[in-house]
């Protein structure tokens, strides 16, 4: 073999492996790119869509109605579907669940840290964050939005499939009061939940998954 | 030159790129290497002082008491000095000091996907997460904390000493009543505050920075 066919042989082995390394190496390919920042529901709804865990807060039962915030996985809809509403699954024996049942105030809060967009600190107000505060509620056995609920997170969250049954896990969804979001300076942006849901579905590639 | 050393020459510069791309992918360059998960302190210690950043959870002065969970940056103290008591710089345009300085109940959430460790699902018991909970305290100005508080958090976050002097930005602690933590299979483990806060100080390497 010429070395010059060699020679260009291993320089594209290379920047092949430079490829698939630099597309593994963030948790997901980004198909959809962050929305300009004066498009206040584009930037809420993007975050919701791109990101996979949060912290969702309820009022403690155990520590005297303390806030207590606990890290989950979430899932605002299929691809191209997601409507904006974080869904749960959620078992019993979690004492966000025992909480809710109780009280359902609650709020979920997440960073647009883990989409790997940002450039500088994470409490940089241009490192987008997004409080939703509202109720958590237990999605109705049998009905329609438990269906979407399932789908939205068995798709995003493959593993929560076979998570033990004998957990008594059930789907959850924050029914959205108020929002809560900084994405660049100047303080929180003014959005109301209306513009929030009806903001068009987030196209979210099939790499996401 | 021989084609056979520049051949060389190009293999080993891409490896070099290959080496410096993998290490900025991940946020730092783990020196610590998750502990013994039956070594419940030091789970709790390495996950405080390899984070950034988490959620603050406080009562909800604007939403009638709900709870309020806000993206924050933090740090616990110098590397390989850690304390383990998380310390926060927080302005009191945010609504979260000021839900603190009415009540000063509060939970801090973290979770070990950020790290780069979790090898499945954020929610899964594997991938550890941690919520302190207890009381969001300001530190004393001009007291020997409040100077722990400000070099813990401008080392960890450089960025901080140029936020804007006139946002009026406080120390503030959090004050740990509660430790939840899951690192395994088997529900929340038992640790003490004592315990948590007794575990030598964490070596954390300087390339944490």
């Amino acid at each position: 073999m010429e070395p010059q066919v060699r020679l260009r042989q291993i320089i594209f082995f290379f920047l092949l492996v430079l490829t698939v390394l630099e597309h593994s190496s963030s948790a997901r390919i980004l198909s959809i790119s962050k929305p300009d920042r004066h498009d206040i529901a584009a930037s809420a709804r993007w975050l919701v869509s791109q990101n996979s865990w949060g912290v969702l807060s309820t009022l403690s039962i155990e520590h005297e109605g303390a806030p207590f915030g606990n890290v989950v996985s979430y899932s605002d809809g299929l691809p191209e579907k997601g409507n904006g509403i974080p869904y749960f699954y959620l078992t019993i024996l979690d004492p966000t669940t025992r909480n809710a049942l109780k009280d359902s105030r609650a709020s979920f809060a997440i960073s647009e840290s883990p989409i790997g967009t940002c450039k500088r600190d994470p409490m940089d107000p241009t490192c987008s964050k997004l409080t939703l505060t509202g109720k958590l509620l237990q999605v109705d056995e049998g009905s329609k939005e438990e269906e979407v609920a399932k789908e939205a997170l068995f798709t995003k969250h493959p593993e929560m499939m076979d998570w033990p049954k004998e957990h008594d896990f059930r789907f959850f969804k924050l029914e959205i009061i108020n929002i809560f979001l900084i994405n660049w300076y100047g303080g929180a942006k003014s959005i109301t939940v209306d513009e929030y849901l009806r903001y068009k579905a987030i196209k979210v590639a099939s790499s996401f998954l």
